[in-house]
């Protein structure tokens, strides 16, 4: 960083210096491996494919289709008309145009099966800072929040890193489909106890991360009746709902909230976000829905430290008020979903490999658990080979995968394949690179 | 909020539910108070007029007009070129071109007398989040800051709400001018010896919020030493630098590091922000430039709970690389900001009212404390009738300004009166409101 300096000697916070900000995992070193060698169809053709990023980029074209159409949402013109007020607007509540869009548009995502009061909604500058705050008003320091496994491996940082709260895990495996059991719900928060740890809470992602499919209803009651006999929070982080293949499939906790006509309905709290639905991560849009007074009120005060750009929330405004723009965005954009899914798990399937079966998200789980064999004795005895397995996608077949024990996985061989941050091309290239290797792992067997 | 629900009984945490969020003190109480009746030339020419708000307003046609000729800046275009990479761009290095234009304008607000290196810049959604993310960063719970008082009453929210951090005053007064001494310094850093907590850093404003003053350069040396010495940390948040009357009155502490060629350099920290300067809070543009390389990763990881919008990243990126505008912004608002002052200090002064010598920033330090004695009967001893002569600006007058108590201000009496967030004509309103007060307190007096 060119100045020359001498070695700090100031001390830095316990915060500062812990490790839990968890960039050091495989989860993060693939995304090193691929920003420093990166596929490109004509100038880095043998380069790292990034399959390792949840990013959706199917739909991109309505979304420009719609700026180029309605380039007043984005410019503000001669005279610059609103810009003054917009650009001096900073009340937590957020643009009331935003957030009533912001409602619409969830309720659109849940097929009209659930309502949501704008005035219930915060806003956040993504899901990252809605999942953080929520987790600094729901639980103190040392207290534990419930997390199904396999999760997503950035709660690492968001729930613990600054909070201090601990994660514990309900151990899911593929003996049901890694379904969430009230036995195992019940044995996480066992293990919570034996750590002196209080728990306060479960978080679930529905659709699951990185599972790619959605929490059947029957399993939702079940969660919401152990969180209200423990009397604790549930946490339902729902920002795929919009990525389901078929609106049917999926079903919110506020449908069922709805059905139980909001009793005991103060303990949950949703989290939804714009950048795996619309593909607009770096727009930093993310949202808590709380039927909780309380959290809301503390929630938007804290939401001072992450505020959505008023900029941002106007152009947005305008495109999620537009219901004929949103309701083919959401159709069009599922069935594209759809057919990548297929396209991915049937090419996988010529190579010999099967997938859990999925119908949400932007990746799937696949199972390389019959492969561990030819990496275990390189291997720890807990992950199987799993790192080395992994390690050898990523060097040999350049492609960059996250393996299940970057999301705690607790049984060996599973892997996230992110499917929608490509084109079809690029895909097949990987698909073809895999079907190779299979080729290739099935001659040496030989 | 519609939804008829049970009281809620599930517990929520330490944080949610301690009071360190501030919003209850007379600063926010007054806002409140106009938000309900506000001043409008026409339609309420009765109402609230806002003085205690330090919004910017004199330069924005400045901004309108670089819109009007720069529509690319904000726009996306025909088949929106530029959108897909933009929307996606989630890195917490922010966008390479906004980073080095920041940086760069950092160093023309400062006359080219201070380098800022982009690498070290690490952006954040507002200074809001850059306060709260240094603090957790320096600091563990219980440990102290040393904030000069008068201070900001948002640092009560940001240094303290959700790191558990105290905040032990560095205690200013009237007897010269609120300048920091090596004294007031010293005895700070005993008090919190005294209540156990662990001195972590001195936090200072330059130019001073409230005070609306430069830190002489001499004081600066003088606190730098202190921290040396200490061997502890120095925050200088710098959100005003560019509300600075006369460049040459400011003097940065980046150009004291550079005098002494980065020698310690490694606990000094600044704080910056395009919502004062450019008068752009509602865009959330915060930054720390750190020169300590742990300080400068951890924060950038840390960005992560509060990334700014790639879409106003791009849009001031753009703005802030073209030199002509900037340069000429610099100038005129400098010179805007002075003759605002000298209109509401001479028309103070022909109400016979005095300030504190300003040479900076959005607002004067008005002291009111001759009419004390007329309210120090209804008032508690400790603030000498402050809060009741605030009430009747606020509900007399109709005047919304700040108590110097919200600022922690030890020395009753003192006011800060914000004057760029009107136009000239509300301003002089508010001004005859304060000489037909001072008036009537006169005749009642004689």
């Amino acid at each position: 960083m060119g100045i020359e300096m001498e070695q700090p000697c100031v001390e830095l916070s316990k915060v500062a210096v812990s490790e839990t900000h968890g960039e050091d995992s495989p989860y993060f070193a693939g995304w090193k491996a691929y920003d420093e060698n990166p596929y490109d169809e004509l100038t880095n053709p043998s380069g790292v494919i990034q399959m390792g990023l949840a990013e959706n980029q199917v739909s991109f074209d309505l979304l420009e289709k719609y700026l180029e159409e309605h380039s007043e949402a984005s410019t503000w013109g001669k005279g610059a008309p609103g810009f003054r007020e917009n650009a001096l607007f900073q009340d937590y509540h957020g643009l009331k145009t935003f957030r009533t869009a912001m409602a619409s548009f969830m309720e659109q995502v849940r097929g009209g099966r659930a309502k949501f009061d704008p005035q219930r909604l915060v806003l956040t500058a993504g899901a990252t800072a809605a999942n953080e705050l929520l987790t600094f008003i729901l639980a103190n320091p040392g207290d534990a929040l419930l997390v199904p496994t396999p999760y997503y491996p950035g709660f690492d940082r968001d729930l613990r890193w600054r909070t201090g709260v601990n994660i514990v895990p309900i151990h899911c495996d593929s003996s049901n489909n890694f379904q969430i059991t009230p036995e195992a719900l019940e044995a996480a928060y066992k293990d919570a106890e034996a750590m002196n740890s209080k728990v306060r809470g479960v978080l679930i992602t529905n659709p699951s991360n990185p599972l790619g499919v959605t929490i059947p209803r029957s399993v939702l009651e079940e969660i919401l009746d152990f969180v209200t006999r423990k009397n604790i929070h549930l946490v339902s982080d729902e920002i795929y709902s919009g990525s389901v293949f078929s609106s049917s499939e999926f079903t919110s906790v506020a449908e069922i909230l709805e059905a139980r006509q909001y009793k005991d309905a103060e303990r949950v709290h949703i989290v939804y976000s714009l950048s795996k639905d619309l593909g607009l991560p770096g727009f930093r849009v993310g949202t808590i829905y709380s039927y909780n007074d309380k959290v809301v009120t503390t929630a938007r005060r804290m939401s001072s430290f992450t505020l959505i750009s008023s900029q941002t929330q106007h152009l947005l405004a305008s495109m999620l008020s537009d219901k004929k723009f949103t309701e083919n965005y959401i159709r069009t954009n599922r069935e594209r979903l759809r057919k990548r899914y297929q396209m991915i798990i049937e090419g996988l399937r010529s190579a010999g490999i099967e997938c859990l079966k999925g119908n949400a998200g932007l990746f799937c789980w696949m199972n390389l658990s019959p492969l561990l064999g030819n990496y275990k004795a390189k291997g720890s005895r807990e992950l199987g080979g799993e790192l080395e397995l992994w390690n050898a996608i990523l060097h040999e077949l350049k492609l960059n995968i996250s393996p299940g024990s970057s999301c705690h996985c607790s049984e060996p061989g599973w892997f996230r394949v992110c499917f929608a941050n490509m084109s079809e091309q690029t895909l097949e290239i990987a698909l073809q690179r895999i079907r190779d290797f299979m080729e290739r792992i099935r001659t040496e067997s030989v």
